[in-house]
């Protein structure tokens, strides 16, 4: 009798924000980078994907990815890669153990939900394949390592391979063609340094112009200083941000997340055409972080900004009511504060015109703090008989 | 009986906008560059400084400097370099000669009027240098050449050195510590390529954030990608554009005029703090000249942004339609394009929220071309009897 059972597993995933950060492939099939990152990872608490993968042969014949509710095409190359790697993995387990379920081959199902806006500069991608990869492992039971993982989820979305670790991770860049070696690994667990919060300026929900991938190839080919910034500034930049964290020495990883940004923006107007991720509104929170640390008489916030304008603000807990209280006495009628506890602060030391870019390009706040890797989860999103379960 | 007779003589001198950006000081005290630099004089019928030095017994004690019927302060080191320098090749002329009247001792009262906003990122200082040193050497009557003169005006504003000649001029940097080979030489006179033509974009005429003066110092202490910009970029783009101009090779000249300016202001943002000189109408510029050269199916218009928001946009005469044509259908209704034969061009090329931005952020519009260098000149700006004369 032929085997018509669902097989299925979960996971969450989270979002994760470099400080150090990647842009730019030296081989766009493997995305195989020009120089290492570092990010933290963001509490799943308020941002996650959640996906469940599901095999039967009752699917079919195609694999499919539904997201938010919309099916997504799974035909690319990074989807393929990463369907095809996991299947390797579990035909070789199915070979070693023939009392195993025959799930190679069977037709996949992926169902995911954010409960963020996709592609709006929020690493949506990074999550999403993070969630896809972790949930087929899980459904194929693969022994695989999250460093492991991290090698195949790299191929679907490069930033990805960081989310398969909770805390400070560090995707290295490696040196072999086949990518074998590039690939994310713990620098520090969330409890080490477990008061690292973050403040998130949600600045535009819109689709961003350049998308990334072609953005940081152009860059790459475009670019002179991006040379010096792979081969001298970024090396620099990795190793004082693993000993800043080591340490828990916020002002130093305060001061490198912010030049590493600036760094990498820097790179981007040096494309041609120049690529602009960050606008008015995303110097304004500059600025406001600027006024903020002056205040302090010392670095206690941080920005760093993605492929978008929205900025992340890093800070540490004691500081929250210096910090998020100072944003929160511009941004406070915005949604986001709800649930958290932070005192607003009077908005005296932060620059008049910055405020009102603020208040007028800022749409909501997303506050938040360092968490967790993947998470497994008894939560489906596909039901017994295989058919989506809406959320 | 002592000589109370008023010595006059006056001058005007352009503004000049650079297309190889002088960023960075090896030596602040003597204006000495990290990089050598490039620019374009403007026509004098548009944007000058004409001023007139005197000298007299009747004077003083102290030297004055009128500018804009302002008085400036000329005790600064820069000016009072100028001033000593120009004072010690008058001395040397009075020993050799001594028919000569004795005017290096002789307090100095110079008179500036600019046509243009001052401080606005129109290369005040450039032009008021210049013409501050040329209407010295004439009033002194020094066989000083152009570029014996570029040494003096450097040490008065870096960027008024090339501000001595007309056309297409280099700063070279040098090598000697006394700065003794850091000056101003043609690469092409104006009628080498009459046809350049420049549309000025005024964004704001407002006071800059950062002077250039600290910005440049700050950028030379904390970005890591200027030290490739002064010792990679920089010298490829000086070859390029001297090869260009000897040419009147436009394409070349715009694509590496653009690619410039891009890298300068890359090394802003990479400096900390970072400085930024562009905004978002600043980009909405160069986005309508992306536009503008999408269209032509080749590179008609380049962007340039000095140390300020405004674009200005070089094209040759033949693409006046095509380029200041496209602007004017745009920001027709602005003062500027009076007593210039633009014809308005449909505006559908150009992305809509460019076209919004430059409505509601430039004031108004300048068009000039290449022009000439200073030009001696009978029309004073003081009497006979040593008073300022209003214009």
């Amino acid at each position: 009798m032929a085997d018509t059972k669902v097989y299925q597993a979960s996971t969450t995933a989270p979002v994760n924000i470099a400080v150090v950060k990647y842009w730019g492939k030296r081989d766009p099939k493997l995305n195989l980078p020009t120089n290492s990152s570092l990010s933290v990872t963001l509490s799943q608490s308020d941002l996650r994907t959640h996906t469940t993968a599901a095999c039967s042969s009752t699917f079919g014949p195609e694999d499919t990815l539904l997201l938010n509710s919309s099916p997504q095409d799974v035909s690319g190359a990074r989807t393929q890669a990463c369907f095809r790697e996991l299947r390797t993995l579990r035909s070789a387990l199915e070979a070693s153990n023939a009392s195993l379920p025959k799930l190679a081959s069977l037709p996949l199902r992926i169902v995911s939900e954010n409960n963020f806006p996709t592609a709006a500069g929020l690493a949506s991608s990074a999550a999403g394949f993070a969630a896809l990869v972790r949930a087929i492992a899980n459904l194929y039971e693969l022994p695989s390592s999250p460093t492991e993982l991290s090698r195949i989820a790299r191929q679907g979305s490069g930033s990805a391979c960081r989310s398969l670790f909770g805390g400070y991770v560090a995707w290295e860049m490696g040196a072999n063609e086949d990518g074998s070696d590039s690939v994310a690994v713990e620098v520090a667990p969330a409890s080490h340094w477990p008061t690292m919060r973050a403040l998130i300026l949600v600045v535009s929900a819109e689709k961003k112009g350049v998308s990334s991938t072609s953005g940081m190839q152009i860059t790459v080919a475009t670019s002179e200083l991006s040379k010096h910034r792979f081969a001298v500034v970024v090396p620099k930049h990795m190793e004082a941000m693993k000993k800043a964290i080591q340490e828990k020495d916020f002002e130093t990883f305060g001061k490198v997340t912010m030049v590493e940004s600036n760094s990498f923006h820097a790179t981007c107007l040096d494309t041609f055409p120049p690529i602009f991720y960050m606008n008015d509104v995303s110097k304004a929170a500059i600025r406001a972080v600027e006024d903020i640390n002056t205040r302090a008489g010392k670095i206690i916030a941080a920005y760093t900004f993605d492929a978008g304008p929205n900025a992340v603000i890093y800070y540490e807990e004691e500081n929250t009511d210096a910090v998020a209280g100072a944003v929160k006495g511009v941004l406070g009628e915005l949604d986001g504060w709800e649930g958290k506890e932070v005192k607003v602060q009077d908005t005296k030391a932060i620059d008049a015109k910055a405020v009102q870019a603020l208040k007028d390009g800022v749409s909501r706040v997303i506050l938040t703090s360092v968490g967790e890797g993947p998470i497994r989860t008894q939560d489906s999103l596909i039901s017994t008989i295989g058919e989506p379960i809406r959320k």
